[in-house]
């Protein structure tokens, strides 16, 4: 087995996608064990330690990467299987930061009134019972929440020479804040350069849907991560699959276009994947399919398309990279 | 045990909330056991029946009612609680409806591109096993899903005399068309008329979320409702509640402003309900909560916003009025 | 010449297209002068007067009528021409309204933040020499502004038996909000019901773009409209037109979709004029047209697809009514 | 006069704002006299250049530059006059581009129906007269439009390292696509990177209101920009100054962000240059300002806002940079 361990330091944290050479160089078929910073970069640690004050534009949202893997081209897919995501630490944190969020006025949705509040959360997290602690800041108020961990941020470098930050989700992944993205979970990126050059970031212990809030219960995570490469397979949007579903998503504003995307891409996959006439994929996505809604407060929304495999008769997909992947993963936290 | 029985004759259906009398008045407290047609008022039998043809506008998606609920007066709650929703046929259909649906031109995403072209699917309901089965139109495809019962529409007349076509969903309710609306589920519904004028209608068989192709398993239902009235208590915009979860709903366009009213509804309302201060409420909600997407055709969009009770220390909602209907429902149910 | 003049008392203003009888029965061919209350009911008079402490929800933005014009049925087209729009008292007023307006979070794009602060600004109005004056509220600055009065709202019964409120712009017309609809203009508005029922109201003595605010320099107005019936033609969409230019509308959310109905409306009704292929209608119209953007702050957005009669080589228009009516109303106005 | 000349070969073209080095080096107060292609790179030349067919994604849109301007540094504004606009050849192209424009399905407004059939047109431009003529595809129509040239595409680098396709515009500037960017204005531009790195591109011979086909009539063009350094003065989003009046541009989705966030900071910026309340400013907005739409088609969509200068008493406005470039542009012109 390859295994391939990184630590990164500060500086080595990326804020963007593309614009940046790789850390290092991947073989295809190898075990990624890595680490990852909060969205804050670690900075805020306690509820007097406001974002806005403790943290500086752009350095937000650090990746872990890029990653160049070994053989990867346009045209080719990425897949990485989620083996383990673990809270680095014993506490997470979440804020409402000034103009963002979905319930409050944005550099986009400007407004005249002034931001809601910055305020901080700071979340007690017990590994042993699966548990998050929630503490309102104004009362004694205090429950526990199911520790279910995921990455808000996974991409490849954009085409079209493009550079974006990590908040952005797009085409090639981004900032998506799906809780979808959790352990035993593949995703596929369509590769748009030499190497692919992906890179991770942005855990959150847990997360509502849609975010909406603007922040998650973000946390440092120590991450394993399995990597294959698809050659000849393109990717449209970034997908995931699980033992049990597949799952496309669409990046866009306004939300209903991330919807489309997300389903339009489903039922042209699902089309593919079947034979089925695309009208008649569409009306199975229409009665049977889910619509996990991601954020709805980043640059771009992104909402998920998720179907039972059971309903396409499970189909083989992507050559059976998951199943591959998932065993590959079973064995590697068998001998650790 | 009060319980009231109506079948509308064709001409009885309603097609908008809000213009027309009441067909019954009904004590609360009471059971109302109806009927209720598909969303093309049952003229679409076969796969040779386009919707284009057979139906003629606006003459779609009738509803059951109005019920006039004695004593209800602007500023209370209806609350309706769904005892049964049963298929009344062993068939329901869908289709594509020219300029209708997510991944088309409609009349107001309009497009120079021709519509989607017209299709009808034929589902087979099977009570008995609890699964509908669909059939592909261009191959031998065949699947059975999961039967899952619900009501598109439910609603009561609009406040400012407005009447509504029942296609819209709105403060009032409509054509919502969430899966969340199944039985076991009270629906709240704020007064804006004498009566309030609640009905019915849009049964399906099953959903998947948004509706994408713009249709569902349409189905005919034999459904009981099990009707309180709330005096003196408001309701902003329609909520749900099952045994372990609240829910709030928004309905409107762009989707993510359904998202935000229905999660605006949500954190205020948990703060009313515990006394957490907004900004606490909204943090837990955005760490908790989930946003079941309903429509993403319809005239205005619907989302869901949808939280465990456990999360709020289970607080007493609205006198408690879900736990005695429910018991009621039971009772009736066990009667029968 | 058969000139009708009609001046509602306060309770013959209605608050909704639709659900209503007529006031009076206009012949086609005839003049009709009345008078218009501003959005306000008269009811703000000062800065002192706060919109929401002396107007009360519904009873907004009132309108004059409804009219049934003899004759009328679904299907045909009734051309309003607007003879003269005079502002009938010498101030007018606006106001930030809360939860109202484009700056400012509102009922459906919710927002935790407070609402704007609500204020009242009084213009003096000088109609001899066309100007209107503007007076800050926290500083001696004061500006006159070109008095260039016109209707935010017309519009005739919807289709479907629907009942709206007089605030929301649709395919029946409504709260467009346009600057477009001055004196000289004609509005096509197609028949849903018999007699047609147009309504005229929520006088602006000028507005910008967009209404950004939410309300415009709001006047009560004494104006004059000539009226023809166009059997047997349909119009889809409220269209306008001037002696240089034919306009269509679109009302809708989001924005986008405003601007879609417009052009879409646009490039096919010149393609019909012209016999042009469709594509070559949409090439023009991309090149010459304009969109003068109406309300951003309605329920309904709006947007006006403009283009000038000799890109199209002045083709003939509604069998050239508005040739004839604006001759009517010179000859009106010439023998006043 | 500094006056600095600049014919790029195709090599030397670029297709994003960031992530390339300056062609050139500019002192503040230079004139600089260049060349910019069409959007098809010209290769399109006439109707059987499909454009699918004959470019290759991702390079459409050039721009030439970048241009470094000596001494610029993040919170500087650059001040870019256009002094002259000339077309540089006697015809120009445009087309319906597959998944792009307003009123057909696109990747993101993602639709199963098929794109809208790909065409181009073929422009005269007749400098001599001052017109372009269209002529009909699919018949023997044709008709003289006003010539109207302009720039779509100018911007800077943007902030946190990105690097975006020139097709986008956004906070940076990139391809907002409106026809208020032609000769005798002023656009200014916040810096983010040292030297600023201004690049423009995409000659239009004129565009109509969202260019709602996708494309304008596309020309290349000699262009002559006069150029000034703002120092310590920051530019939240492009802004334009011509000699009566101030305008703000927003680019984003759905298109009532962009309209607020041009109206928001054409409303804070009237209220710096005047000491007028906000809320004065924004009602003073609210009557007399414009909100000419740029684009209807691009990855952002784009609207100015726009106020006469006599509105706000003619105010300085950046250290009175437009009067001064004006007249070193008006110098050039008579010395050439």
């Amino acid at each position: 087995m390859n295994v391939f361990s990184y630590r990164p330091a500060p500086e080595d944290l990326s804020y963007t996608f593309g614009g940046r050479p790789a850390v290092a160089r991947i073989a295809p078929g190898s075990i990624v064990e890595t680490y990852t910073e909060d969205c804050f970069g670690g900075r805020v640690t306690s509820v007097d330690d406001l974002p806005s004050r403790v943290c500086e534009f752009p350095y937000l949202n650090p990746v872990t990467g890029p990653f160049h893997v070994e053989g990867a081209e346009p045209g080719d897919t990425l897949a990485l299987h989620f083996v383990s995501i673990e809270p680095a630490r014993d506490w997470a944190v979440s804020a409402t930061f000034p103009h963002f969020g979905a319930l409050t006025g944005t550099h986009t949705t400007a407004m005249l009134t002034p931001p809601l509040e910055e305020l901080v959360w700071r979340y007690d997290i017990d590994t042993a019972s699966g548990v998050v602690r929630y503490h309102a800041r104004r009362s004694d108020f205090t429950v526990e929440l199911p520790l279910d961990p995921m990455h808000g941020t996974v991409g490849v470098a954009p085409a079209a020479s493009e550079a974006r930050m990590t908040i952005t989700p797009d085409a090639h992944g981004g900032n998506m804040d799906t809780p979808e993205l959790r352990a035993g979970v593949t995703v596929y990126l369509g590769v748009n350069v030499e190497g692919g050059l992906f890179a991770i970031g942005d855990g959150h212990a847990r997360q509502g849907h849609g975010e909406v809030c603007g922040t998650a219960v973000e946390a440092a995570m120590n991450t394993v991560v399995a990597v294959e490469l698809i050659k000849g397979v393109g990717t449209p949007w970034p997908r995931l699959e699980d033992d049990d579903h597949l799952m496309s998503t669409g990046s866009a504003r306004p939300l209903e276009d991330a919807y489309r995307i997300s389903q339009h891409d489903l039922v042209t996959w699902s089309s593919e994947l079947t034979g089925l006439d695309p009208l008649d994929a569409y009306q199975l996505v229409s009665q049977i399919g889910e619509a996990p809604v991601g954020n709805v407060c980043d640059t771009n929304y992104t909402m998920v398309a998720k179907l039972p495999k059971s309903a396409l008769g499970r189909p083989e997909v992507y050559e059976s990279a998951h199943a591959r992947l998932r065993a590959l993963g079973l064995r590697y936290l068998a001998e650790r």
